[in-house]
Parts: structure tokens; C-alpha cells; sequence
């Protein structure tokens, strides 16, 4: 099955009563450090803090009513699993939940307090799966993948959609890549609203399987994981890389370092609060000017939940 | 002399092309929690991070050119520094900007960045006024004080102006008070343009000169000043004070407890930037609640400048 233009249209008009039109930003000094015209697309400002609610949304939109009345299930400890607790919250059906037992309070918190049902679980791979299963024999509930499911990739496609609507003529896009899913949507976006828009991701080096998938041409886990940027650890999925590997231009890693210095930027030069994850892109921007200068780059800003305490500690 | 109407509406006319229209917010999870319809006026995203270059504009800008040519001087260490700063600049001429000589590096850097001469003084009352007193004999330069200046004050009031006119049927409006400069521009821009919405003042129990200034009908210096709001440590001058006890309808007085938990809810739910003196009025409201149950309040969201590496010892 391949994710056509339609698709993309479709899903935009039915999650739209759901979703923020985020505001594009953009920064006279952003701009002025990098040589670059810089346009923000602001998803740390969307519905749970961030473009997961567009995945989400579209997924469960898509499911016949006699599916949906059983209840969404998924695993994760990270922002799909908020999009999935609010969209069922939405549809008014049941989101069955499993986070590895060692989450941090306040996504626990924020899961429960969109009404989902959590089920603990140790905090691999494999426990979680088999936790998921058997909620899923239990409650009947549809599965829905973080990334690598066409639907959700459909529904992330619709950030750079809007992005392309709001300013038409960019040379480039920019993502953060962690499970591919938005960056599989950028791409298709791009492909079939705006062909000339080329699109680059950044990566942590701290997780970097996608540049190394690339490379290999055949999807890899990460020589190591060590980074802030706790939104990207995941590898690619089959759906996600099939897409990246035909059309991304590149993909640039970066230091945690080099993360926390976009991170600085944004907040004392915008006035905006963006996780680690989300200004990856930024950062590999601001670390590779010179492809992008004099250009118009369209740079999306992924997510804004950032566990307050931990500021300390970057800046 | 008096501030009329006409002159707010003019001074308006003269800055726009070089302050911003800053955006009005509101935030589901805010209202849900106040029970109250908030707006937020966020000049934390105005020119230089603070509602201060709408006061440092106007005054400037009413000098006449001979005036102007010979530089403008002031003494600050906070946003009027880099206000004046940038507003010399902006009207091609030289600022003179005397600072306490225990000033962070970055606020240093900053008004140093807009162009502007640093003469630097003890850090006291007396030493920044002999100083500045050198200055503006030695330049001819014209002084222009930080809060107690009406055209500071005509400045400041274009805030609410642009709040009331995009939001018109407001039952109050809520600001901080350090010196006056915003309270009473809030003030007569409520009397002239919108004469039914009452209007609040936030202020630190640390630096509680303005309360009680209004109880005892006189200036009055705070009983101690122990706060994390900076920005708001100054007595009232007589040109605010005289405003401030005409038409404020009451101050309401905050912890820096208080403080933080209302920068917790602006970063956490609002993914914005925001300074402890600049939340100073929601964390008044949010200890409040009661008085404004099911009213619509706009807050104004004074400034963003913070020092990010305070941050981990606030969160």
C-alpha cells in the first residue's frame, strides 16, 4: 500500500476540528546568526505538546466505528502515548496504555489525566510487547504503532503540508529523525505538494541508526545510545525507512553539546520552550550553514515537553 | 500636564513600525485551572524581550532632532537599558547607559550588542545618579528615566491599548508593578479606552513598596526586598504613583513560591518563555482565583529575559 496525495488531503480535513493550525515563527536574529531564512513550524505549541497527536488522530479517525468502540491500545512512555490517550479521549472510546515501569511521573501524569488505562510493564523490548499483546487479546482494542503504520505517517505528513501552505516557496525542510514517522511525512508532503523542497533530518550521534541505515541500506540500531534528545532512541521501522531511503537528501548528526546550544538559542532569542528532540533540526542547521545559506529552510519544531527540572542541568 | 487619550493614540501611530503587535494567548488548561477566560498579551515576544522598548520608543522618538542628536542617557540594569539602547539605534543615534558594575555579563552583553556606551558605577542609588549626572554634562545627552517620565508612561499604556482592541470586552486587566511604568499605562489606556475593565496589579511580598504605598497615600520604600522577580524592585515615582492610586482597583501580593508555580504552568502548558516579574500577575491571579470566576482578565505577559541558568534553581 502506498500513501498517496489524497490520503494526506483526507486525513488533513478529518483531524483538523481536533488539531492546532500551529503558528510559523520565524526570528530576525536565527536568521542573522545562520545566514539562513529560517520559518518555524511551532508543534510544540499543538494539542499534547506535540505532532504526535497528528498520527495519532488520524489512526484512530480511521477505524470503523465497531473497532473503535473497543479501545486504542499502544506502547510507549513518550508523546504518542499522550496522542493516543487524547484521541481515544476524543472519539470517546478507551486507550489502553503500556509504559515501562521506570517512566518519569509526569508523563505517567499527563497519560492518566487524558482518562487512558496504563498497564506497567519492565522497561525492554520484549516485556513490552508481550504486555501489549495480551491487552490487546484482553480488550479487543486496535493497535496502533508509534511510527511505523501508514496511517500515522499519513497524519504527520500534514505538519509539512501546512507548513508548505503557509510559505510556498522553500528550498528546503528539516526534521528531527527518531522512528521516521514525521520525517516520513515531510517527505511525502514535499514529494507531492512542494517537489522542489528538498528535505534534510537531524539526528542525534547519540542515537544514530537512521544515518547509518542509510548508509547500509538496510535498517540498523545505533552503535550507542547516549543522548538528550530522549524523542529519537527508536530505530527504523520497515514502513518509515522505505520512504527515507527514496527520498531524503541527507541526514546530519549532531552533539548533545551542539543541541543544547539551539536550545539556548530558542529560548533566549524566540521566547519558546522546545524539547531536546524538537531542535535537532536547528542545531544541524546552525552546524551545516553553509548548505543552506541564502535559502529558505522550513525548520520543524517537533515537540515542547521538556521535564522542567532537568534545565538545570543543560543550561 | 496630563496624559490624554490623543497623546496614547499618537504615540501608538509613531512606534508601530518598530515595536511588534505581540500576540494575544490563551491557554484550555489555564482557563480550566483559574476558572477564568485569560488572555495573555505576550510582550515577552516584543523587541528585546520586554513591553520596556514601548516606553524607550516614545520617548525618544519625542525628541526634537537637536535633542536626539546629542544621545540619549539613562541608568538601568534590567530591559530599560537595552530599550533606550535599541531605540538610540533604531534613530541612528549614540545611547549612554550607566550600569551597576556587579551587572550579569549577558544583560552587559546585550545593551553592548544594540551599539550602546556603558559607564559603569557602584552599585547604589547614589553612585548611578552622580554618574549619570557625568554623563549627560559631559554629552548633552537627554535623560530618560526608566518608569517616572510621562513620555515613558504614554509609552507603556500602548500595551493595553492593543490588548483592549483585539480582545474589547475585558472585565479586567492584571499587570506587574516594580516601578509604575506599566501599571499606570494600563491604567489610562483602561480609563480612556475602555473605561468598564478594572485592572489589578501583581506585585512580589519582597518588594512590596507599591501596596503599601497605596495604603499609607505616600511613596513608600518596600519593608525588605527578598525576591526572584527582578525586574520589579523599585519604588513607585510620583508621576506613576499619582496614576497607580487614582484608578488601580487593588494590588495583590505573591511568594516567590508563587512566582515559580505560575513559570511552571506557563512552560509546562503554554511552552513559552516567560521572567518571574512577568508572571508576577497570573500567579496573582491563580491566588485568586475567586475574584475573577467566569471573568475574562487579560494578562499581560511583561517580558522573557531570563538567565537560563537560573532556571534549575527555580524548576
Amino acid at each position: 500500500m502506498e500513501i498517496t496525495q489524497l490520503d494526506i488531503e483526507e486525513a488533513h480535513e478529518r483531524i483538523k476540528p481536533f488539531i492546532h493550525k500551529t503558528p510559523v515563527l520565524t526570528s530576525k536574529t536565527l536568521d542573522t546568526i545562520s545566514g539562513v531564512d529560517i520559518f518555524f513550524k511551532c508543534e510544540n505549541f499543538q494539542k499534547i505538546g506535540a505532532f504526535k497527536i497528528r498520527g495519532g488522530m488520524t489512526a484512530v479517525l480511521s477505524l470503523p466505528q465497531d473497532k473503535r468502540k473497543k479501545g486504542i491500545a499502544t506502547h510507549s512512555s513518550g508523546n504518542h502515548a499522550q496522542a493516543i490517550a487524547y484521541a481515544a479521549r476524543e472519539v470517546e472510546t478507551k486507550a489502553y496504555i503500556v509504559m515501562p515501569n521506570n517512566s518519569p511521573h509526569v508523563k505517567v501524569d499527563a497519560v492518566k489525566g487524558y482518562g487512558a488505562e496504563i498497564f506497567f510493564c519492565e522497561p525492554n523490548q520484549q516485556a513490552r510487547e508481550k504486555k501489549l499483546q495480551e491487552v490487546v487479546e484482553k480488550t479487543g482494542a486496535a493497535f496502533i504503532h508509534p511510527y511505523n503504520d501508514h496511517r500515522v505517517i499519513t497524519g504527520q505528513a500534514t505538519a509539512a503540508k501546512e507548513l508548505l501552505e503557509e510559505i510556498p516557496s522553500l528550498d528546503f525542510m528539516m526534521t528531527p529523525v527518531g522512528g521516521g514517522g514525521l520525517l516520513s511525512g515531510t517527505l511525502l508532503s514535499a514529494h507531492y505538494f512542494s517537489p522542489s523542497t528538498l528535505v534534510y533530518a537531524g539526528e542525534p550521534e547519540g542515537a544514530a541508526d537512521a544515518i547509518l541505515s542509510l548508509k547500509n541500506r538496510r535498517i540498523e540500531k545505533a552503535p550507542f545510545i547516549n543522548t538528550i534528545a530522549d524523542g529519537l532512541l527508536t530505530t527504523l521501522g520497515d514502513k518509515t525507512f522505505a520512504i527515507i531511503r527514496e527520498y531524503v537528501k541527507d541526514i546530519l548528526t549532531v552533539s548533545d553539546e551542539e543541541i543544547i546550544e539551539a536550545m539556548r538559542l530558542v529560548y533566549e532569542r524566540m521566547k519558546i520552550v522546545v524539547e531536546p528532540s524538537g531542535v535537532v533540526p536547528l542545531a544541524a542547521l546552525l552546524k551545516n550553514k553553509h548548505l543552506f545559506t541564502g535559502k529558505k529552510v522550513g525548520v520543524i519544531f517537533s515537540g515542547g515537553n521538556v521535564e522542567l527540572k532537568r534545565l538545570g542541568e543543560w543550561f
